[in-house]
């Protein structure tokens, strides 16, 4: 990085610091940005700066929203006594993408983690507990990746949750779509001979 | 992106606007930038505002880039008769790192390449041959990537050099180092036949 000027360190040094932004991605987008007016490098600072302007959490389901409670949440249409716990935001608008889902949401926060550092504490379970009895839940379905860190959140949560009387439920596992059967996986495989439906 | 906050989405877009950056890559991003405080925000935004403040070209070597002639160019430790023609400064920074470079540099600014829209007249040769006389080179090392556009672009400028009484040279090819001979492809096998050394 010798010869760089300071400015250009300070932002490479920004960059760097960004998840899956390396050495070179990072050099990469600071030519790039190089190559822009002042006055487009201004948008899109502020665009950073204002990130957080209208950003709040729903007090209800815990998802970024500039409302509170935010638009899902105060929908009449949707049924707010089915609730699909998702790991976070982006979980959330992935299952919004398929636009299949009439309910509501709870954003954790993430997943346990012990070695991240992400115990039970950290996430927003004790506001899961609390919206059972106030929102009438009737349905809490478990909707988060079936990876080592998802399904570990996923039976804490049932044990916690056998205690009340709901239905728990968790999202089908099977062949995704597009897949070939024979590079998928054993325990792929099993699951969807398992959860086979009639046609 | 549906249900995402106003000043969510406008970060997303700008990410998404940057070379190399989808999607799934802005909208982590995004949600990373979220779980910092507003200060480091802050930082972040004036690192991008300030990148151009002090960042000017070397009128010598086109290089960015604080002061003019920029620490390369000034150093008299450096031989400015040896000029090696790179592509952009991320180039040049490669081979500074090598330490094993005493000569000074031009920065084309580019390679060229029709189909981007990128003309020799687009390129900064005209200062390139302005300095010869003025700087009184005796060798250029043409310090371009060996792919379609930079050989191109070699291919132009040795021609137009070749007016001149001085040496040009280009960077060896060869096996780069920790590769598999059975593995090369049989253009850089040949050149690295043709480009046999004793030992």
């Amino acid at each position: 990085m010798s010869g760089y000027s300071q400015s250009i360190k300070n932002l490479l040094e920004h960059f760097e610091s960004l998840p899956g932004i390396g050495p070179k991605t990072a050099e990469h987008l600071v030519f790039y940005l190089l190559n822009h007016s002042g006055q487009d490098l201004e948008k899109f600072a502020n665009a950073i700066i204002h990130l957080k302007d209208n950003v709040i959490r729903c007090s209800k389901c815990q998802d970024f929203s500039e409302v509170d409670p935010c638009p899902i949440c105060r929908d009449n249409q949707r049924n707010s006594r089915v609730v699909c716990v998702v790991a976070s935001p982006q979980e959330l608008s992935a299952l919004e993408r398929t636009k299949e889902y009439q309910g509501t949401y709870h954003v954790l926060g993430g997943v346990i983690d012990p070695l991240e550092g992400i115990t039970p504490e950290k996430l927003k379970i004790k506001e899961l507990l609390a919206r059972i009895k106030k929102d009438n839940i009737t349905e809490i379905i478990l909707g988060l990746s079936p990876d080592m860190p998802g399904e570990t959140t996923m039976i804490y949560l049932t044990k916690l949750l056998k205690n009340y009387n709901i239905k728990i439920t968790r999202l089908a596992r099977g062949l995704p779509i597009g897949s070939d059967l024979e590079y998928a996986d054993e325990i792929t495989l099993g699951n969807a001979l398992r959860g086979r439906r009639e046609v």
